[in-house]
This record gives C-alpha cells, structure tokens and sequence, in this order.
C-alpha cells in the first residue's frame, strides 16, 4: 500500500504519513518537548504515534528548513485511532457500522495484520485528529516559548500553529497510487463515469462529494441543454413554447436538486459518513478570548460573549456587506452610463475609433468586477475573522454567506437591471452569452493553468537542482525529496471556489433560463473541462489535502436552493414582460399581472410540496439504518434480560 | 399516592392502574389464555403484569359486562418497563437522564420503594406499552376464536382489538388528584397561569403542550389585540396607520410561532421527552396484508406494497379532495347568488317578509358548511383507512392534512371570494365578524356544554341507581363502581379538533387582520373561555386519555408556519388593493402592483431568513444537551482506556 518505510529512533520501522514542519528557528527545547508529548503513551497524556526528523539531503543547503518531521502510527495505535474518530466500515453482514477494536474481526477486509483496511487518507486523517487533540497537561506555555501560552486541555498543535511555530502540516502523496488515480480519472481518453470511490479513497469524502456533485450537475443539466439547442437553432419564438421551455427548465431545477440530495446521502452512507457522529469541534486556532470555563466539557478554555460577537455581525458585517452592495450597484449605473455615453458618440460620428470606444465601458467594467470580488473577499476574510467565531463551521458559514451573496449581487446585478428596468431583451441575451462566456474562460485560465504553468516551472527547477546533484534520470524520486517537493507545492483551499463557480453557473441557467436557451449547453460544456481540469489541479498542482469526513455539501444546498426559488420569481416576471404574453392579455394590464403573480406562488408553492414528497434519503438506505438501529436495540435487550435473570445484580 | 389497592390471584396486593374491558362473549378459552398470557415472566415471552377481574357489582344486572379486568404491576417491573421505554427523568445532577435500573439510585426523588418516583400517567403509560407489545409465540390463532389468526410476533392485543375482542383498554382516574388538579387549574376565580407541570403529571406530555401552546397562543394574540382597540374605537382608517398594523401583524405571527419552538422545546426538555427517543412504531390493529418480512426487523408480519399505496393516495384521495374542494366552491356560489336574489327581492319590494328573506341564504349555508365539515371528516376517515397506512403516525398525518385542507377551504374560501373577487371591505369586515363570533359560540357549545350535559344526565342516573341499591351518600364511590362508571364514560379522541379550532382562529386573526383589528380581541376572549372549557371537559366528560410523549405539536407547527406565509400574500393584496393606496398610487396601477408584489416577496423572504435567525433550541437547553452528550463520549474513552491497559482483551 505504501511505496517506502522510514526507521524512526526506537528503531521500528514505520510508514511516514504526514508531515510537520515546524518554524526553521523553532529552539531546541520547545521541539524536543513536543517530540516527547507525540510519542509518549495515551495513558501519560501522549498521542502515542511514531515521529521522526527528516535528514537533511546530501549537499543540503543552507536556505533548507532542518526541521521537518514525518509522523506515523502503529498498526495498532491506528486501529484505535479509528475507533477514536467513530470512523464506519462495512461490517460482514452488508451494514455499514461503527468500527471498534473489539469488533475488528467482523470487519470486511479485516485480516490480521489490518493491510488494506483503512485508506492511507483515512490513517492520515486518524494522525491529524490525533496530533490536534494533544493536549496540553500543566504547561502553563511552550517549553522554550514564555509568549505561547497553555492551560490544561488546550490542543498543543493549535497553539503552535496560531502563534507560527508550527508552518504547516500536510499529509503525503502515494505516487503509485495518484498514478493509477490519475490514469483511470482524467487520463483515458474514452468518455467514462469519474471513478467516485477511488477519489473518495485517495482524497476523502468532501472531495469526492464535490466531484461526484459536478459530475450529477453535469448529466442533470443535459435534458435542459438538449431542449434548449433546437430553440437556439430554429430561433423558435412563441410564446407557448418559450413557457413550456421556462416551465419545465424551473421545475426540472427543483427536482434535480431534491434528486441530488437522495444520491448524495447513497454516497455519504457508502461511504460511511451518513450516521457518522460529528466530533466535539476544537475552538478554531485564531479564536481569542478571557479564559473561562466551556459549559459543555467543564474544562478551562478561551470565552467570548456570544452578544458581543452578534453585535460585531449585525452593527459592522451587515452594514459593510450592504454598504458594497450599494457600491457595486453604483459602479454597475457607472457603466451603464458610460456605455450609453460611447454609444451616443458612436451614433453621432461612428469612426474606427469610436467603434473601439464602444468596447471599452465593458472591458473597463468586467476588470473592476474582478478586482471588487478580490478585494471584497479579502475584506470578508478579514471581517469574518474579527467577529472572533469560536468554530471552524461557524467561521465558514458566515464567510460563505458574506461572499455568496455579494458575488451573486455582482456577478447578476447588471443583467436584473437590463431584464426588469431597461426592459430590453435582445439585450438580456447579449449580455449573458458574453459574462457567461467570458467568466468560464477565466475560470479555467485562472484555476488550473496558470497554478500548474507555476509549478511545473517549480518542479523542473527542482529536478534540474536534483540533476546537478546525483544522476537520478529514471530512478525513484527518495522519500526525503519527495517531501521537501511537496512541501513547496500549493496548498488546497478547500472546495469553497468550484462550489462558488458552480453556484454561479447554476445562476447562469437558472435565472433567465426562458430568453437564452443555450445556456444551458455551454455550462454542460464547461463542466465537461472543469472536472478535468480540477481533477488535474487536485492530483499535479496541490499538495495532497487532509480528508473531510462530509456527508453533505453543507450550506451549498441551501444556496443551489434559494437560487432556484429566485428563478422562479426572474423566470415567471420575465415571461409576464415578453411581448407576446402582453398580446395575450392585450385587453388589461392589470389581469396579466394578477395571472402571472399568482402562478409564480403556485410554483413556489409546488417546489415547497416537492420538497416535502420527494424524501431526502432514499428508502432502501433508510431501512438500513432503521434496521442497524433495530438491531443494536434487540441485542441491549437481550443483554438486559440476561442481567434480569440475575436480579441480584440489576435490582440492588 | 393511590387510593385504593386491589389483591390478584396471586395473594399479592397490587395499585389497579389500567382497565381492560373484553367482549361480554368472549369465550373462557381466551380469556384464560390472555390473562396466562399476561401473567406470565418475560423470559417465557409474557409481560409479567399483575391482572384481576373485576367482581360483579352486589345485585349485578344482567347487561353489566362480567369481562373487565384491572391490571397493574408490581413496582421492580414498573421500573424495568420504565427502562424499555426510555423514559427520562431528573438525575441528581441536574440533567434529565434515560432512567435505567442499574442506576437507578442517582435520579432525584428516587427513594428505595420508589413511591412517588414514576407518576400514575407515566405507570399507566408503561403498562400499556407492556401490554401492547406482548406477542404471539407460536399460537396461529387465539384461542377460542379461530378466525382472529396469529403469527409470531404479532402484537396479541392489537389482533383482539381489530376483531373486536377487547373493546376498549383505558387508564383509571384518579379521584383525589383529580380533584386537586380541577381546583388549581380551573376552580379557583383569581386569574392564574395553568399548572402545566401538574397537568402532565396527570394527563401526560402532548395534552399538557396542547395547553401550553392555548396559553402561549392567548398571551402572543394580546399586543395584538390590544394595538387593534384603538383602531376599532377610533375607527381609524388612514392609510399609514393600516399599513403599519399590518405589517406588524405579519412581522408577529412568524416571531411567535418561531419563539414557541423555543418555549415548546424548554418544556419537553424539562418534561423530559426532548431527546427520548421514539420506540419502533407497531402496525396499527386494522393495517392488513400479506404475510412477508418485515425488512427492518427481518420478522413476518403483513407488507402492503408502497406502490400500491401511493397509487390510492394520488389517483383516488387526492382527486376526490379536489373533488369536494369544488363542490364546496360551487355551493359557495350558489351562496352568493342566493343572496343576491334575496337582496333583489328586498331592494324591488321591501316588506318584513323579504327582510327575514336576507337571512335564510346566510342560515342554510352555515348548516350546509356544518354538515359537509361532517360528511367530509368521515369520508376523510374511511379514505385514510382504505389507504392502508401502516404506522399510525403516518395514518395521521394523511388524516390531518386532508382535514385541514378541506376546513381551510370551507372557512375561508367565501371570505376569499368577498375580498378579492367581489373586492367589498365593508362586506368582507361584516363576515369575518359574522363567522368568527359564529363559529366561538358554537365551538363552545358543541365541544363542552353538550357531553357535559349528556355526561352529567348519565351521572345521575348511575347515582340514582346506586342509591337505590346502597345507602351511600357521603362515602367514596367503591373501586367496581368507579371502573364501571369511567368505562361509560365518552372517550377522548385526542388533540385534533382543538388544534384544528385553534388553526382555523388563527386563521382568522392572521389572513385578514388588516381590515378587521377587533379579530385579535375576540380571539383572545374565546381563548380565556376555552381553557376553562377544555380543562372542565379533559377532567369531568372524558375518561382519561393515555399520556403521549409527544415532544412538540407536530405537524401543528407547520400547519400554522402555513397560514402565517398565507396571511402574508392575503394582507399585502388587501393593502394593496385599498382605495387609499390606490390613491397614493394614482397614476399607475402597473407601479402600485410592482410596489405591492415586491414588498409580499421582501417579507416572505424576511419571515424565512427569520426562522433561520431564531434557533430552535434555546442556548442554555443546546448546552446541556451537548454537555450530557460529552460526558457520555468522555465516560466511553475512559472505559476504552481502562480496557486498553488490558491489551489482551482488546487487541485480541
């Protein structure tokens, strides 16, 4: 499973999993303190895992950080680490269950000596919540750092990290295994499914969701984009067919996205994420506080009024965020102006010059968008980051939220203005092909290009560097280079950007799906690259990141949601507008309005009732669970009723 | 704590709790073979009850049924019962706690004999949950009755009551509690909050949230009632101060509904049935089927295709609802034009005669609305169990929503048709008026005077007849007398009917609050006089219902989340619709509806966002959930490391 295994100082051998490395003038005595608490035992407070410095390279130069170290487990420690984190397994018998080491033999794939049976994500997984629940005893800072202070149950790792001791802590590639990845995920050149449960072993589950979600989007929007090309085509223009199109295209929207929500949680529970019990969160590395007593686990950790940080959110964050709202509205009237101003001029007098003139409110618009949604982001960060939130979930929901509803302001302003205040149709659909056209080719410009064109240039200076040192043409890239390589590589964010673009994309079909149909096959198109594209950023250009045991996409439903609700409302007033709908009801303004408000609340009305019929979890998986639960509930009765015929001991 | 205590066969005293009463010819075979049953030790499979028959009365007559038994339980098996359904009580720590036997001795109040521990409602809940999951072992039908077929692990009671061997199975009343309950809830004259603790000591958990949330109700309807007198006295029309009215209505129905979550959750919470979880549901007594295998508890019992089940739901019970829905439409309008008819027939030629005219369409209507609300709740209930629903809840569910969709269109649908077809205010005020005083008073006679008239009738003559036979005027009534007097009482049928009549007020302060301010008032008055009569009938008409941990008020919640979204569409039409803001807005009516329709969508957005806002939970009941959920994870890891100092025993 592992391509090399280091010897660490006890001298047993061991395969490194993750690595730590720690500031190049971190002192002495502070690192041989924290290689200590690692090894010592879980009944001494330790983490009880096996670490090990790395040797600096032959030729070593002086610019090379000394302290990097490799850390990994026993087989054993690991098994209990998996009971730790409540990671599932498939049990035998088909259930997915609860793996715990008095079980293990039960376990599918459980032989002996455990090979195989627990992912290397899942044991790099098992390292970091164990190298972050190591707590502090009765240091009250870091041996060899007085301004790094401690109080018992705080996480050590965490306290290293906040105060830039510890530079990071990443877990390892597996060549071999990334190859085969790769091979079967973006290197064949036939057309095949995403290899879901391979991504999924070598990435984890957020990961995989995210992939397996951009792969359902993708098929889901086929329908819409093979309705939509004759329309394209033909240049059909009837009022009937463009509300049949919009009509199904809105609640098409619906389904698929209750849909979604029945396929994820199949996943989830394959994957043994479904009934997973979440963790205590730890309080997140940057959160500060006056040290008081947690009321949940009763021990001493930092407290912040929770009225203190509502007020930061609703009397500064709230006011901000509308505040760029109305900056990003003023700057959208700007450009209109200026656009109306060079047509004008174009009008008068239209020479070569002016005709370029025309083009260029545009340009100048789309550059100032991008660096608002840079900037804004920043100030989110920055923002989200003040209101001191004690979680890593909450401190993500609010960044989301913040930036989720500034870039769909942004990215859409212009086109509700155009739609319902210019009125102007022909317009509408311009202006949409172009940002839609123009946004994916950035997006895949500035996602996975330019990061890889990056480090492929890193890389060969590297391999030039290792050239000049030993002759190493065709042979294996040693463990000690391999991580000062990856050490260097860029760190993954997250899912937070694809699932953005996709929101937005989803905006793109969603919104004005009713004026043009073609949307929908150029989001298909894109979407085609984008899982090449992010399957070749996550498996060449990012350092490898840690495993998220997710059994959702989170808030990202609700958004996909809440944007297909606002579609209903666009879609139905756009419709209500069209000429040929005001023909109709030529007779009275006023009954067309009344007809088409009140069929907008019918539709709202009928995705609420969908969401309700169609059920979350599919019925097969909810039997499954119900009959685990049934299962565990029998056999404590049947443990009680045993004590029961000793009723000496159930009765004192 | 009981008055009164019986001796079973046995030789041992035991407290009656429950009354089982069996058909009057049920045959000697079967009921030797219940009560062995019954009797039996759970290892054989039976329920280990206390049982007794009821000896007949001295000069028994010949119509009194000999087949009434009492059953109770002898205070280790209360306990151990108490157990198998999870119940949660007070630990001395402070937190509710699943009570279980092996701890018994850290729950508060707990002492030793237990008396006092475990209320009558909850005993009788036990005894009943006992008795209802008794099964069959390898009888293929009871015996004496070779219709009435078994298998095994069929509930054995459920089959007697759907073959009509046992005909009814009721807890007993307490006299002396009762008595102290009546005074503190409704005996006293001064005003006072309802002794909710009391009654769900006495009635159970889902009638005490039933109180809980009239009061809640009443007290949430005051600021509203009390901003809409000044607008009645003064009859105040302006435009702003309408609107203001208005808006603060909508912005106060979804903050209310939104805070009794939390006030809900507090008090099931404290009465302990929060975090209890529910027990796997048995069929109900008349879901038939073939005989298959249970996919969950891999046992053989009835299956009825889903599919099938569906097909009735969508291709019979949801056509016939339209059905009735456009029937019930169509005598509206017959309603109208009758009226219609009948002012004609004034205005030509106004004498007495055609002025009584004016009010016979009004008078047949009300009747025909009463008996179609009838004819419909029958046909509702004959639909559902055709059906075939499985599990009760389910079964309800299908009931309610068909009930209250059906209600909602009968009380409302000419209220609807008088404001936004007709567009008459003064017309839609005077009706509102009309139906809801209507619909207070009659409510009021039906529901209480009219079983406790009956009841008392009935009373009287046992009374009589009990004088007749023994001189006891100001002794107790002996136990026989008291069961036989109960079982005649009428059965409560639960919480249905006073929900419904709470939705159906709320529905009239909420949909049209803008045009008639005294609804509120008038509400709240009726609510006053509602508890009283609901408490007068829950302790002296009805025999005492089983107790129902329910933990909130179910699909009550969502019906009311309903209307109140539904208030918002109808109040914006009417304002919206009012001559004033037609003024305002003279010069376009396309703006006025722009204006109206935008501001409907802000606030329903607003009421969304809202309930995302206000947690469900409150903060202080989410900390101790968590905390009790900690401490059990940290008891677990301890427990595992005492077991990892054993590696043998672990690592095996």
């Amino acid at each position: 499973m592992l391509q090399e295994s280091s010897i660490d100082s006890s001298g047993c051998r061991f395969t490194p999993l993750v690595v730590v490395e720690l500031a190049s003038d971190a002192s002495e005595e502070t690192i041989a303190w924290l290689l200590r608490r690692i090894r010592d035992k879980q009944q001494n407070g330790g983490s009880e895992l096996l670490v090990e410095q790395i040797s600096p390279g032959i030729d070593a130069e002086e610019k090379e950080n000394p302290n990097m170290f490799l850390v990994g487990a026993s087989w054993q420690r690991m098994l209990a680490g998996a009971e730790e984190i409540g990671l599932y397994k498939e049990h035998e018998d088909g259930f997915m269950r609860s793996f715990t080491c008095a079980s293990q033999n039960g376990f599918k794939d459980f032989k002996g000596d455990g090979d195989g049976f627990l992912s290397m994500a899942e044991c790099q997984y098992i390292i970091k919540h164990e190298l972050d629940t190591l707590r502090a005893k009765d240091e009250t800072h870091v041996p060899g750092h007085e301004s790094a202070k401690l109080y018992p149950g705080k996480s050590i790792i965490r306290r290293l990290q906040s105060k830039g001791i510890l530079i990071q802590i990443f877990p390892l590639h597996e060549r071999e295994e990334l190859k085969r990845l790769s091979f079967s995920w973006f290197g064949k050149v036939k057309l095949s499914l995403q290899p879901l449960d391979d991504i999924r072993h070598y990435f984890g589950e957020g990961q995989a969701l995210y992939f397996a979600f951009l792969e359902y989007f993708t098929f889901a929007l086929l329908p819409m984009a093979l309705i939509g090309i004759p329309y394209y085509l033909f240049a059909w223009e009837d009022y009937d067919k463009y509300v049949i199109f919009a009509g199904f295209n809105l609640v098409w929207c619906t389904v698929i996205l209750e849909l979604w929500k029945r396929y994820g949680a199949t996943l989830a529970y394959q994957w043994g994420t479904l009934s997973r019990k979440k963790a205590f969160e730890e309080p997140r590395p940057a959160f500060h506080g006056v040290l008081g007593l947690n009321p949940v686990t009763g021990r001493e950790e930092p407290v912040y009024p929770t009225v203190k940080r509502q007020l930061r959110v609703y009397l500064v964050s709230v006011p901000f965020v509308l505040l760029c709202l109305y900056l990003s509205l003023y700057i959208m009237m700007i450009y209109f102006q200026m656009e109306g101003w060079a047509l004008k001029v174009h009008d008068e007098d239209p020479t070569f010059w002016t005709g370029i003139l025309c083009f260029i409110p545009s340009i100048i618009y789309a550059v100032i968008i991008e660096i608002m949604n840079i900037i804004y982001r920043h100030a989110a960060e920055i923002l989200t980051d003040w209101e001191n939130h004690r979680l890593e979930s909450s401190y993500q929901n609010h960044l989301v939220l913040k930036v989720l509803v500034f870039n769909f302001f942004n990215c859409f302003a212009s086109l509700f203005y155009i739609a319902f205040v210019m009125q102007d149709i022909a317009l509408l659909r311009q202006s949409l092909a172009t940002l839609l056209i123009t946004s994916q080719i950035m997006n895949q410009l500035m996602e996975a290009f330019l990061p890889y064109w990056f480090q492929r240039r890193h890389n060969n200076k590297m391999m030039r560097k290792l050239r000049k040192r030993k002759i190493l043409e065709d042979k294996e890239l040693p463990l000690v280079e391999q991580v000062r390589l990856e050490a260097d590589m860029s760190t993954y964010v997250g899912t937070f950007d694809d699932y953005l673009e996709l929101f937005l994309l989803f905006g793109y079909v969603s919104l004005f799906s009713c004026v043009y149909p073609l949307a929908a096959v150029l989001v298909v198109i894109n979407n085609f690259t984008e899982i090449y594209s992010d399957a070749f950023k996550m498996c060449r250009v990012f350092k490898r990141p840690f495993s998220d045991p997710a059994s959702n996409i989170g808030v990202w439903q609700l958004a996909f949601e809440a944007m297909s609700a606002i579609a209903v409302v666009t879609n139905c007033a756009l419709i209500g507008m069209s000429p040929q709908v005001k023909a109709y009801f030529d007779n009275s303004e006023q009954q067309l309005i009344f007809w088409t408000v009140g069929i907008e609340h019918l539709l709202l009305a009928f995705k609420f009732m969908l969401t309700f019929i169609i059920q979350d979890v599919p019925k097969h998986i909810q039997i499954k669970l119900a009959c685990l639960e049934y299962k565990s509930m029998e056999a404590l009765k049947r443990k009680k009723m045993l004590e029961g015929s000793q009723p000496s001991k159930t009765y004192q």
